[in-house]
């Protein structure tokens, strides 16, 4: 029994191999009215224009031009018509309206003087003038997006402008997610000593959803070579199977040996405080990804391998993730060689000019989930340093920003 | 017939009086599990300890401390034992597991040496060394969140740990989404010259259910006063009603005067760029929000009014949009006493410790969505200003960041 991982991964390199073993999905058709926050699995380019005829910009009267050259000196009186515009003739429009036909200019109302059967128009007007062209916002044909683009709100708006009343899609990403760990109870029932109620998988089966991906919550596996074959075989089918605990290197830390005999190890033991532990192999084309059984290793890694695992099955570039400047308030030790994930809380700042107080918690155990929940978020040393002093500026990484 | 508004309301004003005319909703148990993204309406206190038992925080050999007295000068053999450790017993223990009964600390297996029915103890510890004890994450009856808590992954995990099955939330505000104008067509019909299809209705309903509302996406309804009446009256049972469209001061703009008939009219007219026809105003305890028929003015006003909204009927307060630094490449114009939202692109940096490029795109066309779905954010010129001069650093909000 050891306590050293033989081959330790840097984080960069883990998600680069990572890169490598998960594939991008398959793609479906789903209409444009549920197909927020998916991604698109094609290039799209606009089927109709928009808008796809010439439209007044102003409240006021569709004229010809040339009718109103003279009334920049004195005004000029025009027939007031409902059909369309002759010479002489004058229709009113509001902002929006169809421009009549014959007409190439708008009078803004607040230029004219109104008496019934006529108008008065008191300034002359150019072609084209206070009209919005065909195709103002966007062109038939016209390139909108590429593959890879996650739809937000104004983009199905600008979709079902265009013509599309369906789009292609990557499908959600299906992850399923396995707690082990022969300690853990289920929720309803009381723990006794010894025995610790499953939160883990809970906890990322939400950050599976929230990051685009479809979880099936499995029941807990208990620490038993044939029980973890078995739930990682019965899953295979899906993009992501993800398990929590198992992965350090005790006796009854079974995952990387059951992974390895039905496929593929490919990291474990990562370069990361917390979350050392963690590690991914492939069985049958499945990532098969181990978060430790530590909730705040758990959390950690989730957030480093997993999101971007989603990512990939999912097609798209995850943003990134939203940060807030301040200044260190105390040290962030950390292990050279090592990414530290320095738990902290942001105050301020105060005023306008100055900075947010960064403060690490004082705990850096694992175990600690608390620590987590009470925090703001996250400052990040990386492997080549020694720690930060305080004093120092940093970005606090919020990892759970809502929208 | 004019283009004034009576009595313009600054954005700030606006959202004061929004705050005082919407209550917080009722409330509702859910089950931990189904408790993701939603917002704590009690505070809650820990039922049960995390851990709610001493364990040992070291794989090794649980001891009582005063028997490894010696090992600090030579090897102390102690008996292993499975079951409670008594004097001058060790009982093998993994990270996390039950300390047995007798013990007091844990001496790490680095610093043993296995015999088989003895163990050499090649250090002495202390009592509680290696030893986690109760309630090192959260103690019984700590307090661990406030009212008005949004719920987070880590979140989910710590309730079931401190013996939450289920949790009291605010409901999600119900929303009402009714597009209007005589112009507008149903998704899946070709519109003919001077109309357009309906895409304001279908943003909107997306961004209530993004920000944590529950929209109801109406049929669109047409510039008429009792149609107009018996939409708002259909849905007063509702939190909140948003209309699109009608907001205007042309003679089809009647939603003001329909509502004005039926309750109050609060604000009609604000000192906002794009978004300059909003307003709101309250029916039978409802708001009803009066977003304008421009879709870029739509999504301005829906993320400056209806976010604040439904955060106060649900009970929160909206995490802050993340922002990106960055230095404008071309001055942004904006006309003093408004506060003009200006859609820009974002690039780079290049390199650590340079910045990033914002250029303000070439339309502020309130009816040119593309621009808003190719731009990257918004750069929010406040009042005072007449505009920003190019080479001014700025922080770009990004409101389409996903998680």
């Amino acid at each position: 029994m050891t306590n050293e991982f033989d081959d330790v991964a840097r984080l960069a390199e883990a998600r680069e191999r990572l890169q490598e073993v998960v594939a991008s999905g398959d793609s479906e058709t789903v209409s444009v009215g549920a197909a927020a926050g998916r991604t698109l699995a094609a290039p799209v380019r606009a089927r109709r224009a928009v808008p796809h005829y010439e439209r007044a910009a102003m409240d006021g009267y569709a004229v010809r031009a040339e009718d109103t050259q003279r009334a920049g000196r004195s005004p000029v009186a025009l027939d007031v018509t409902a059909e369309d515009v002759g010479p002489r003739n004058a229709a009113q429009v509001h902002t929006g309206s169809h421009l009549p036909d014959g007409a190439d200019a708008v009078v803004m109302v607040e230029q004219t003087r109104d008496f019934g059967d006529t108008v008065e128009v008191e300034a002359s007007v150019t072609p084209g003038e206070n009209v919005a062209p065909v195709g103002e916002d966007v062109d038939t044909d016209q390139h909108l997006y590429d593959t890879g683009h996650r739809l937000a709100a104004a983009d199905l708006g600008l979709l079902r402008g265009a013509g599309y009343d369906e789009v292609e899609v990557y499908e959600r990403p299906r992850v399923s997610v396995v707690p082990t760990g022969e300690e853990l109870v289920p929720a309803g029932e009381e723990p006794e000593p010894g025995e610790i109620v499953e939160t883990n998988g809970l906890s990322v089966a939400r950050l599976v959803e929230r990051w685009g991906g479809q979880a099936t919550y499995r029941e807990i596996v208990t620490d038993d070579i044939d029980a973890l074959g078995a739930a990682i075989d019965r899953d295979t089918d899906h993009d992501i199977v993800v398990t929590t605990g198992g992965t350090s290197v005790g006796e009854r830390d079974l995952l990387p040996a059951v992974v390895g005999e039905r496929g593929s190890v490919e990291v474990h033991g990562l370069a990361v405080r917390p979350g050392h532990p963690a590690g991914f192999g492939v069985v049958d084309d499945t990532l098969v990804l181990m978060l430790p059984g530590y909730p705040v290793s758990c959390l950690v890694v989730a957030t480093q391998l997993l999101r971007p695992a989603l990512a990939r099955a999912g097609g798209f570039d995850p943003d990134p993730i939203p940060r807030t400047p301040g200044v260190l308030e105390r040290k962030v030790p950390s292990e050279p060689g090592m990414r530290t994930f320095a738990r902290v809380s942001v105050e301020g700042p105060e005023a306008d000019g100055e900075q947010a107080t960064v403060t690490p918690t004082r705990t850096s155990g694992a175990g600690v989930l608390s620590s987590v929940t009470l925090s703001d978020g996250w400052v990040v040393v990386p492997e080549g340093s020694e720690g930060y002093e305080a004093g120092r500026e940093v970005a606090v990484e919020r990892w759970d920003w809502e929208p």
